[in-house]
């Protein structure tokens, strides 16, 4: 059964950019902008997947790495910035997902766009496994293009 | 004039233990503890104190640097545990001050605990200079102690 | 004048797992890869192009931020581990060069795949700027194709 | 049976201060001297004891772990330099020890010194357990006092 919404939703967050995410130029040292997206991807399982990182790694053995990644950095952030941080789902299919996020400044203006894919991990045997029925359907309603079935 | 209040305040804020944050024990690695007082204390000086280190880096030509700092890991924290931060002043100097920060676990747990000395600098002089008033005044009311004159 | 080598040099230099690079699945928490990256470009700079990040920074308020990335995490890489990283650049243009970096392990075995394009940035005026000529004639070593002139 | 060397070594390194390291006062962000205190120890470890924290943590199960520390920052430290660490051992109990980091700029200056105590940690039960008897024979050629018994 397909799940497709109508509308699909966009999760939402905000980011201070912190002293310690900041370089001697005074602007957010690249790959502190990861460690973003991952507390982005943390709060989107935990607060509208229905299973937190806590839950995968220690109850189920389970993780969602990243395989894949591009970054586009647009512009520049500083030190006090709140950051915007937009979540939406391109794409879903067995194992894996591709995932949009974004970064804006106080104006809504574009700071870092990035697409990155998910795999579904068994962390012991270290080999990918399929998404869990509640999580994909959950992350559907986030996905702009119908899942693959 | 001396700024000694009856009872002295308690900043107080809650971080969450990030993937990030945590090492192959599963645990948060050292390290990390002491991105989250610099969080502790960015937060504070911006809510509390009336003047954020964007204003003091980039308008005034200030920082706030850890000079000394001792402490304790108590207990470990995981991943998904949310830390309730309590922050208060226990000296006032001229030149610096000397906080203590707790974290403590959801059961009110003490986790880890620290006291740092933190001095302000003229950060092209690299030099110590006097707090300023304002936010001396300010740092008072978390005080336990009578300031320095 | 055109600066092409028939044979393409590769920028090499090994970078230990550190437990500090470890998330609680035992492997490389992946923006920590983009430190490593960092480092490479670092190294690289300093060694093989002439100018260091001290010295682009400190003394001529100049930085090569990375503007543009992709990335694929072939596979993990555990603490203790040793990897073996390669970088060559793919192309330059006037103010950017695109470099191609892996990171191998012990069996030449491919973990991380990483592009990315670096741009010549005036650190006060944040714009972009010409690349210094003896810097792009040393990077031009490194490249498989010819520079646009 | 006592092991007391007539002349305690020093356990020596170099660190040098990368981009990653460095705040937007272009100084060593302190939180990331930690993270080298980390690889000292880790290099200490794997090199002068006999056992890495590859082979604790995946082999045995065990963790050295950061208990307690004192930190002085006694000078900065800029981007570009290269620092000299020194670990020796202060005192060895049954289950922990305690060590002292220096690290040293290129004239010998002394820019932070530390005392940590490091536990022996069983990683699965979370409690104390006795140092190995070989990782133990080892420290104490670093040791300045006579180790407990």
């Amino acid at each position: 059964m397909k799940v497709l919404p109508q509308q699909p939703q966009t999760f939402r967050t905000s980011i201070p950019v912190r002293f310690a995410d900041c370089d001697p130029a005074g602007i957010v040292f690249y790959p502190r902008y990861f460690e973003m997206f991952n507390s982005v991807v943390e709060d989107w399982c935990a607060q509208a997947l229905g299973m937190s990182f806590r839950d995968m790694h220690l109850q189920h053995g389970i993780g969602l790495p990243t395989v894949h990644l591009e970054t586009d950095f647009i512009a520049p952030s500083e030190l006090g910035d709140v950051l915007q941080a937009e979540l939406t789902v391109e794409k879903i299919g067995g194992a894996s997902m591709s995932i949009v996020i974004r970064l804006l400044g106080a104006g809504n203006d574009e700071r870092v766009r990035a697409k990155l894919v998910l795999a579904m991990m068994d962390l012991r045997a270290r080999c990918a496994i399929a998404l869990p029925p509640e999580l994909r359907a959950s992350a559907a309603l986030f996905c702009i293009a119908e899942p693959d079935n």
